[in-house]
C-alpha cells in the first residue's frame, strides 16, 4: 500500500457554477522524463499490489497478505485434484538431466532438482508470485540462444518431456509455472537488444529482455514501447507476447497484433518459426505469428521480437472528474476522444463505492469535496505541453459547461499525477482492506459495462449477502477499470469469505458476462484459472478450432499442459 | 490523369536564407468535411490510374491504354499456360445450378452460364478491372447472408467444386477473379452495417459494405474508417481485410491486425467461425481470426467485420519539401515522428527523377523552382488546426534551419493540397507516358530503401539499357513510395516493352529485397501474380507451415485454388 501521506491535497478545485476553471491558466506540467519514470515506477507498485491480491474465479481461498505469508504455497495439483498428470508424458532421468547439461554447457545454465535436492533453487520457478499456484518441476533450463531452445523442444517432444516455458513468471493466471514436473524452459538469459532503427522506432530484441529495460532503451532514443504495465520491472516482452499483455498504452497504441511486426519462435518439434520480419507491411502469406500472440507458450516459445515503437510523449497531464451518471460518464469518454483525441492516453472509471472504500481503507482525502456516483482520470500524453493543457482545458470547459462533469481537477506537479492515479490504483487492495475480496477482470461492451456492477448489487441484495452490519458477509461491490479499452475491473468487498457469496457469484457474473457477449479475460488471458471458462466467452465451434491449432502445432500436446483451451 | 489545371501555383513559397517562414502565419485550413471529402476522391482517381498501369511481375506486355482499349482481355489459362486446371474439381452440372438457385431463392442473386449463355453478365466478374486476368467461370452466385454462404461451400465442399471469394474485385495481382471455371461467389449483397457504437467507435458490418460507403457512414457521427485506398468507392471492406489492405492511412491508425476485433467467417465446409467481437479485449484463446486477415480467401470467406474506428480528425495540413540526400529524408521523417508525432499522418517519398517525370508528362509546374534530389510530402491530421500549423511551422523552422530541408511549401487551401498530393499520386500515370513502365511494389528497411533504386541505375547503365536517346530502352528509374511505412514504389519508365530490361530486372529486384529481407509485396498480397515469387520473401519453413493451415483448413483445396501460396 502506498503510504497515505502520497494523496497531497493541494490538486487545484475547479469551479462548478460556469464553465471556467480556476486552474485553466498554467497546465503545463512533467515535461522532464525522470518524473515520468518515477510515475510509472509509482504506478509499479500499485499494480503489483493490485494483482497481488486477485482472486482466481477457480480459487476464492483467503489471502488477505500474500507477500508477506510466511506459510508454504499449496501445491496447484492440490488446489486442483480434477487435474491428473499426464500419463503420456516420460519422467525425467538422470540421462535426459545429461543431455540438458552438456547442450547448455554449464551448471549456471540448469537448476538440477534429479541428481540432488535442488528444492530451495527451485522454488522460485515452480511458485508465482502471488502464491497462489505451484508446481512440483525438478529441472529448469535457461537456454541462452534460440538454437539452444530448438534443441531442447526437440529432444523433449521426441522423449515425451512435459515442457512449461516461462518468461519473469508475473502472470496471474496461473499459466506460467508448472503444475506436475514439467521442465521450465525459462528464457531470462535470453535478455539482448538485437537492433534498434532510430528513423523507423522498430525494435529487435530477445523474448528474455525485461519490459523495463526494453522502455528505458527506447526512452534513451526519444520512443517509447507501446506497452506498459505495473509488473514492468519483472516481466519479459517475450512473455509480454505469449500473453497478449494489455496494460495502460492499449487505449493509444492499440493492441501486440498490430504493432508487433515479427517474431521468432519455436515450435515443439525444434522448427524454428523465422518470421523476425522487421517490415511495417509484409502481404506475403498467413499471418502465422499472430497465433504465438496469446498463445500462453502452448503452440511454441517465443524467442525473439520485432515491434514497432512510437514516439515518447514529453508532456503528461492528469485530470480527475466527477459526474452524476454512467451515461455522463459515457458522455465524457465521447467529448475526450473527440476534443482530446489524438493526446488520450488513458479514460480509467471509479464508482463512488470504490473511491469511498479507499477513503475508508487509506483515510485520504479525495481530490474533491463532494461526493459524485461516478469518478474519471483522464491523462492526456503528447509532443507540445501547451497545446495539450489549451486542449484539455477547452475539454474541461465544455464537459463542466454542459454539466456531463460536474466537478474536478487538474494535477499541477508530477506529485499530484501520482496522487490522482493513486486513487484509481490504491482501489484494488482498498477492496480486500475490510477481509478480502472478490475480483474479476471482463470485458463487456461498453454500453452495458457498468449494468453489471448495478446489477451485481442488486443480487446480493435480493439474496440477503450484503449490507452494513456485520451480518452480512458482503460489505460492498466497486466498479472501476480502464473505461477506454472496456475493461471493467468487478470487486465484491466482503467482511470474510463465504461459500454462499461464491455462489451467490458463480457461474452468475459468467452467465452475464457471456449474455453481453463479453470475455471473462480482458487481458490476464487463460492460464489455468480460467481454463474451464472458456466456454461463456467462445463458442464450442471457436474451441473446436483452437483445439485444432494447438493438435496441428503440438500433436504430443507436451507445451504448456493442463492450461489453456 | 488529373487535369494539369489542377496544378495551382499558388502554394505559397518558403524562404531558405533563413528558419523563418512566409507562410508561418494563418496555415489553418481544410476543416470542412466535404472538402476533404473532395480530396479523397481526387486521391482515388490518381490512385486508380496509378494502379491500371502496374504490370505484375509475371506479365510484362504493354498495356498502355489499358481502361480505354477495347481488345478481348487474354484469358489467364493463356498468359499462364503452366498452371492446368486441377482435375479434382467436379464441372458444374444444372443440378448444381438448380441447387444454387433453390438455395438462393431468385434469378437477380445467380448468374447462370451453365444453361444459358450469359457471356456479357460474366465478363464483369471473371476480368479484373486493369483487363489483366480473366477467368472462365460459368457461375456467379451473390449470397445475401452467412447462412447462405455457409451452404453454398459446405455444397461446394461437398462435391469438389472449386470457388472463388470475391469483393468489389479491385485487386492488383488477379486474386479477385477465377483462373478456370471456379464459382464466383460475390458478395455485393451482404451489404449492411450491423452496428456502431458512437463511444467507443466499434464498427460491425458486413463484409460486401463497400469502403467509401463504410467511410461516410462513419464520417456523418465524427469517425473515420482507419484505412483509405484509392479504390474506396469499389473495394469492399471484407476484401480489405482479405487482402490485409494497408493503404494511406497505416503510419497513423496502424494495420488491420491491430483495428479488426472480430471476424465472422465461413469455413469451406460450412463451418461459420463466429468471433465477431466488439470487444477490444479478450485474452481467450488464439486470435484465429488474424489468419483471415490476409488470407485472400483462401481458408475460408470473409462475412462480416468489426472494427474499432478513431476520431476523424478536423484539421488537415499538407506540405511540400526538397531535400539534398537520402539521408536528410530520414532526418526529416525522424523530426517529422518527433514533432509532429501524434499529428502526422503521411510521409511521401518522391525522387528528383519522378518529379521530373511528372513535370514533363504533365506540363504542370512544380510547386519548388529549384529542383532538389529528393522530395518529401508531409501530411498532419489534428483535432486543433492553430495547434496543428503551429506544431507543423516549428518542424518547419527547424529541419530548414538545421538545412535538412533545402525548400518548402505549405498548402493553403483545399487546391493546393490537392495541387500537392497530385505531384505524389501524378507519378505512376507519368512514370508509363514516354512508352511503357514495369512497377514493383516492395517493404525494404528504410536504411536501405533507396538503395534499390540508385543500385537499378548503376545496373541498367552497367547493362547499357538505359540512356538518353532512343537507342536505350529505359527512360528513367523512378523512386517513390509510403516512406512512413518503408514501402518503395520502383518505377523502370520504358520508351518500349523490350524483354532484355525484364531479364535485368527479374530476378534481379527479388534478389536485391530478398538481401534486405523486405518484401516483395508490401500491400498488394500475392494472388496469381506474386505466387511463385514467395521464396524471396519467406522461408522454406514459412511456407511450409503456412502449406500446413491451407491444408488444415481447406483439405479438398476448393478456395481460390491456383492462387498465394
Amino acid at each position: 500500500m502506498a503510504p497515505l501521506s502520497r494523496i497531497v491535497p493541494a490538486a487545484r478545485r475547479l469551479r462548478i457554477a460556469n464553465s471556467t476553471f480556476q486552474s485553466s491558466h498554467n497546465l503545463r506540467l512533467a515535461t522532464s522524463r525522470p518524473a515520468f519514470i518515477t510515475a510509472q515506477q509509482t504506478r509499479l507498485q500499485h499494480a503489483q499490489a493490485e494483482a497481488s491480491t486477485s482472486a482466481s474465479s477457480a480459487d476464492h481461498s483467503p489471502q488477505s497478505q500474500p507477500k508477506t505469508s510466511q506459510k508454504q504455497i499449496k501445491y496447484t495439483s492440490d488446489s486442483y485434484p480434477n487435474i491428473k498428470r499426464d500419463s503420456r508424458f516420460k519422467e525425467l532421468s538422470a540421462e535426459d538431466v545429461k543431455y540438458f547439461k552438456e547442450l547448455l554447457g554449464g551448471e549456471s545454465a540448469v537448476v538440477d532438482g534429479i541428481n540432488q535436492d535442488a528444492s530451495d533453487d527451485l522454488e522460485g520457478f515452480n511458485a508465482d508470485w502471488m502464491r497462489k499456484y505451484r508446481g512440483q518441476a525438478r529441472l529448469v533450463l535457461k537456454p541462452e540462444s534460440t538454437e539452444q531452445v530448438s534443441k531442447i523442444l526437440k529432444y523433449c517432444n521426441d522423449n515425451s518431456l512435459a515442457v512449461n516455458p516461462q518468461g519473469g513468471n508475473t502472470g496471474l493466471v496461473g499459466g506460467s509455472v508448472p503444475v506436475f514436473d514439467e521442465i521450465v524452459v525459462n528464457l531470462s538469459r535470453m535478455n539482448k537488444v538485437r537492433s534498434f532503427d532510430d528513423v523507423s522506432g522498430i525494435f529487435v530484441a530477445d523474448a528474455g529482455v525485461i519490459l523495463e529495460t526494453a522502455d528505458n532503451y527506447l526512452a534513451e532514443r526519444g520512443y517509447i514501447f507501446p506497452l506498459d504495465l505495473g509488473a514492468k520491472g519483472s516481466c519479459q516482452i517475450g512473455g509480454n507476447v505469449a500473453t497478449n499483455a494489455g496494460g495502460l498504452r492499449l487505449l493509444r497504441y492499440g493492441s501486440m497484433h498490430g504493432n508487433i511486426l515479427g517474431l521468432e519462435a519455436v515450435l515443439p518439434d525444434g522448427t524454428v518459426v523465422d518470421d523476425l520480419s522487421k517490415l511495417r507491411k509484409n502481404n506475403t502469406g498467413y499471418d502465422l505469428k499472430q497465433l504465438f500472440i496469446g498463445g500462453e507458450g502452448t503452440i511454441g516459445v517465443v524467442t525473439g521480437i520485432s515491434i514497432i515503437c512510437p514516439q515518447r510523449s514529453p508532456a503528461v497531464n492528469v485530470a480527475y472528474l466527477g459526474l452524476e451518471s454512467y451515461e455522463k460518464v459515457q458522455s465524457a469518454f465521447r467529448q475526450a476522444k473527440k476534443q482530446l483525441s489524438e493526446i488520450l492516453s488513458a479514460f480509467e472509471l471509479m464508482d463512488a463505492q470504490s473511491q469511498r472504500l479507499y477513503q475508508k481503507a487509506t483515510g485520504a482525502k479525495l481530490p474533491l469535496e463532494g461526493e459524485s456516483p461516478f469518478y474519471c482520470l483522464i491523462e492526456t500524453s503528447g509532443s507540445n505541453a501547451d497545446h495539450d493543457s489549451e486542449k484539455l482545458n477547452a475539454f474541461l470547459e465544455q464537459v463542466m459547461g454542459d454539466e456531463i462533469v460536474s466537478d474536478g481537477v487538474v494535477a499541477q506537479d508530477e506529485t499530484q499525477i501520482q496522487s490522482l492515479w493513486a486513487c484509481r490504483e490504491g482501489i484494488s487492495e482498498a477492496s480486500q482492506h475490510f477481509g478480502g475480496v472478490y475480483k474479476y477482470d471482463l470485458s463487456i461492451p461498453l454500453p452495458e459495462l457498468y449494468n453489471l456492477v448495478v446489477e451485481c448489487r442488486e443480487h446480493f441484495e435480493k439474496n440477503g449477502l450484503m449490507g452494513e452490519t456485520d451480518d452480512f458477509p458482503v460489505l460492498d461491490v466497486v466498479g472501476y477499470g480502464h473505461m477506454g479499452d472496456s475493461n471493467l475491473h468487478l470487486n465484491v468487498a466482503v467482511r470474510r469469505y463465504d461459500k454462499a457469496v461464491e455462489k451467490a457469484l458463480e457461474p452468475w457474473v459468467y452467465e452475464w458476462v457471456a449474455k453481453q457477449s463479453g470475455s471473462i479475460s480482458a487481458e490476464h488471458g487463460l492460464g489455468l484459472a480460467k481454463k474451464e471458462f472458456i466456454g461463456y466467452s467462445r463458442s464450442e465451434t471457436m474451441i473446436k478450432l483452437m483445439k485444432q491449432i494447438k493438435d496441428l502445432y503440438d500433436p504430443k500436446g507436451i507445451m504448456n499442459p493442463y492450461k489453456y483451451i
